[in-house]
This record gives C-alpha cells, structure tokens and sequence, in this order.
C-alpha cells in the first residue's frame, strides 16, 4: 500500500498533537479525508467549523471503521486501551500506529494483539511537542525537520513499514527506524531527563519557599529561569505515563545526575578557578557540538 | 544630580551586555554623549560606524575621565579591577555603576574604595542576558521591562541612588533596591541555579557517550532538550566568576538539588502513579504561578 493509497485517515485523539497531525496533512494538500474522534462535542465541532477535519465524532468504532490508517494522539495508557478497544472493528489491512514517547510497552503489547491478523500495527514517536495541551494550542508546522522515530519488530510487512514512513514524511518529519527498547533508552536522555531536569528545578523553588518570600522571589526570575523551567508546565498525565512506562531508564540517568550534582559541588567547594572553569567550559562546547549536528 | 545632568555616560566594555545599553540609550534618545571602551580596535571602530555610540578607545582612561556615570559592562574579576584603575582619573562628583550578576564581592570591595570621597560607587543587576557574547548579538531591547537590581549601603546618597534608579527605568527596566548580600542569595535560586541545571543536562550528555553513538544520539534532542540546556552555552569565563563570588549560596541550592534528586529517584523507583503524578502536578501549578506573577 503507497501512500496515495491511503483513503481514510484516522486521527484518534483532538489535542494538540492530533489537531496539528490533522492541520499538517491539510497543509500539505493530502488528498484523501481525515476524520477526527474526541470524547468531547465541542472540539469535534470546533475541529470540522475550522476545516482542520473533514469530520468529526465522539463515537470512535464509527471514525475509525473505515480508516486505512488510524494514527492514536492519546496518552500512552489510552492508546493501548482505545486500540483494543478498535480492533475488532478495524477493516482489513488497516494500519494503526501513534504518537507515545514511550515505544517499549505500547509497541510490544499492541504487536502481540495484532500479530497474525491482516491488520497491522506500527509505533511511531514524533520528537515534537509543547508543553502546552489542548485543542487551540495546533500549530500546523509542528512536524516540520523533526524526526520521527518508527518501532516495529522485525517481522512487520516492509510495505506497511514503507507506507508509515511516507506518511510522516509527507508532513515533512524525518524518519529513522529503530527497536522500541533502544528508543526507550536514548529517549530516557535527550528527552525525560530534560524534563526531569525542569521540574527538579521547580522542586528546588519549592524547598526554599520559608527562605523567601513569594512574591518578592518571583521578580527575580528571568529568560533563563523560564527556559529551563518551560517543560515542568507540561500534561502531569502525560509525563506520569512516560515516567511509568520507562521507569528503569529514567531512574539509570537520574543516578547519573546524582553524581554529576555531587562531583560539582566538590568543585565548587574547592573554590578552584581552573576546575570550575574546564567543568563549565567543556558542558559549553559539548551542547554546542550537539546543537551544530541536530540542525536539521 | 538628575538624569539631565549626565552630559556623558562612558561604557566600559563593548561587548553584548555593553553594547546592548548603548545601543538601548540610543533609542530612547538619551540626550547626552555615550563613549565606549574596548581593548578591541576593530570593535570602537565598529561602535562608532553602527552609531551606537558617539565616540570609543582603546584608551580607557580618556574614556572615563570627563564622565558623569559610568557603566562597567565586563567580567565580575574586571569590573573590580578596571574600577580600581580608573578611579584617580575620575571627575568630582563621578557615579560609577556596573552589570555584575553577583553583588555581594563587588559592592563591598567598591564601596570601601569609593567611602568618603566625592565619587560614588553603586552596584547594578540588569537581570537581563542572553547565552550569545559578544557586540553582533546586541539587542536595544535588552533590558525593556526586565528588572534591574540596584545595590548599595545605606550610606548612599538618595539623590545618586535616584540618577541609577531613572538611568536604568529611561531604558525601560523596573528598579529594586536590595541589599547585596540577599541579592546573591536569591539569584543562586533564580538565575545561578537554572544555569547550572543546564549545564548538568550536558554533563549527564558526556557522561552517556560510551553507551550511546555520538552522531545518533544527537538526532533524538528535540525542543526541549535544546531550550533546557540553552544556558549551558553561556560564557564560561562569565560563569566561573559567577560561581566563585557566590559559592556558598550556590553549594546550598545544589545540596537541596540533590535531596530532591534522591527523592524522585525513590519516588520513581516505588513505580506509585499517584505519587508520581503529585509530585509533576505540583511542580507544574508552581511553575505557572511563577511566570504568571512574573510577567510584567
């Protein structure tokens, strides 16, 4: 099946992820129909009245039925949930795949139910986002130069495999292939840990808060604070969920992270120029290494 | 002395912060004669070309001399030492001010030079910056609506602590008046810890690389791992003097940082949704109570 092929999109889930999946494929003139599901009326209103849907329901078996693709825009635990909750329904040669940021335990769980079936299911993690949810929050370009990464077993049809591939591509997402656990591990780095890393900042705000008074504090607090505390705004339900699901990772880096805590207060406590010097500048010239090679 | 009094404000380093002020000063139409100082040819004659500033050198005491404010815009360790040497050629009445992000060592050493004599010395905190250095990354908007911290002693005339006061509010920064010492204490909480929570991100990085293959790893740090560790590229030679003239408030936050580390690591490690979910929802509603207070 080409992309062309696809007749019938489904997008389960009207957030800001799923509204920017559908607005990206509008943008990129898709040919076929995209259908949305939201358990609430107002949102699948509001998505077909700003033509970012064809349509819309709150009955998922009837958007999904005749889809040949249904891409799941859900919290990790609903798109395992609601996927089970499809298959019966899902016609022949559907494929399903989602947006999780953790691949391990959907891509293992939902390729046990769909193994040996003439349906197929396909995991797929946009390394895109905001820490903003929600409907009005769509940003139509949200895909654009950001890779998407695609987890299957071994065992998935190449053209089934092919046809998700195009299809992130299409909405101008790079695309690498890569196992659900090592996924999982490299994601536990470049992704929860900096959340993590955000958060823990808030906590530390938290700890002082009989040092300081609140609103005097506040003022204090400029661009570099809001950067870096930016991600702790994000859905506690969705980072509970990839927390949850990637637990052993997230904790192997956070060990990390207690040491390196440790090593520089040691530095720091020497009070050796030199030291804090080279500690600061090789972090500088590694994350700028970094950021050269990720410009996409 | 009123701000229409300050016929000419010297600048004392031409890089992005210095830069930035004159080129502000200029904006707003400030009436008076703005002269730079750079150790860097090149860069007074690029001042001048660009019409930041009206005239610049090399020369820093002819810079200084006829002055009646002058703005040190360099390294923590310089504006001491700069400030130390240009002292005797400084004109009867002269108010000195700087940029420094930490107050406590400046302040002190610089107020018991200037004690009784008839040239002042306050210390400044434009709580502004950017992780670029530099002239080319100038912005006149630097410092609009951001807050700038002016510290000094009680012995302070009131009328000088005005002229700072209406200098950096006619650039369009909010003023708070604030004892050195608890200005250090809560920039180790908003600006210092933040920074170095950055740089940990890239120190966990490094710490990785034997498990991970450098080139790959890259391509999965998306937009979040790029704006929580955005401080981490900052200058190291600015930072290293941040650190050691505020050690002891900076050791203190880390050592909270690594009780909130361990907790969260036992937090996960109980593998509880509920605890885990508190523990992000708390850290989420703090943070946007502190940029919702914050925004100006």
């Amino acid at each position: 099946m080409k992309i062309d092929k696809i007749e019938k999109v489904a997008i389960v889930g009207l957030g800001m992820m799923g509204t920017s999946l559908a607005a990206a494929l509008k943008n990129k003139s898709f040919k076929g129909t995209i259908v949305g599901y939201s358990r609430k009326e107002n949102i699948c209103k509001d998505a077909i009245e700003k033509k970012i849907v064809d349509d819309a329901s709150i009955n998922l078996i009837s958007v999904v039925e005749n889809a040949d693709l249904i891409v799941m825009c859900l919290p990790i635990d609903l798109i395992i949930n609601k996927t089970n909750e499809i298959f019966d329904h899902l016609k022949d040669g559907a494929i399903v795949t989602d947006i999780g940021s953790t691949k391990k335990n959907i891509v293992s769980l939902l390729e046990k139910k769909f193994k040996n079936t003439n349906k197929f299911f396909i995991g797929s993690h946009p390394i895109c986002g905001s820490e903003k949810s929600g409907f009005k929050f769509y940003n139509e370009k949200l895909f654009e130069n950001k890779v998407t990464v695609i987890c299957s077993s071994l065992e998935s049809p190449k053209n089934i495999l092919n046809t998700i591939k195009n299809f992130w591509e299409m909405i101008d997402s790079k695309t690498i292939f890569l196992n659900a656990s090592l996924h999982d591990k490299k994601l536990a780095l470049t992704s929860h840990l900096p959340h993590i890393l955000s958060s823990l900042l808030i906590d530390v705000f938290e700890k002082n808060k009989n040092k300081f008074k609140e609103d005097d504090i506040y003022s204090f607090c400029g661009t570099g604070f809001n950067d870096v505390s930016r991600l702790a705004s994000g859905s506690s339900d969705i980072w509970k969920d990839i927390i949850l699901t990637n637990s052993e990772e997230i904790i192997y880096q956070l060990e990390i992270l207690e040491e390196s805590v440790n090593q520089l207060r040691h530095i720091i406590a020497n009070g050796n120029s030199d030291e804090i010097y080279s500690w600061l500048n090789e972090t500088a010239q590694l994350r700028e290494k970094i950021i050269s090679k990720n410009r996409l």
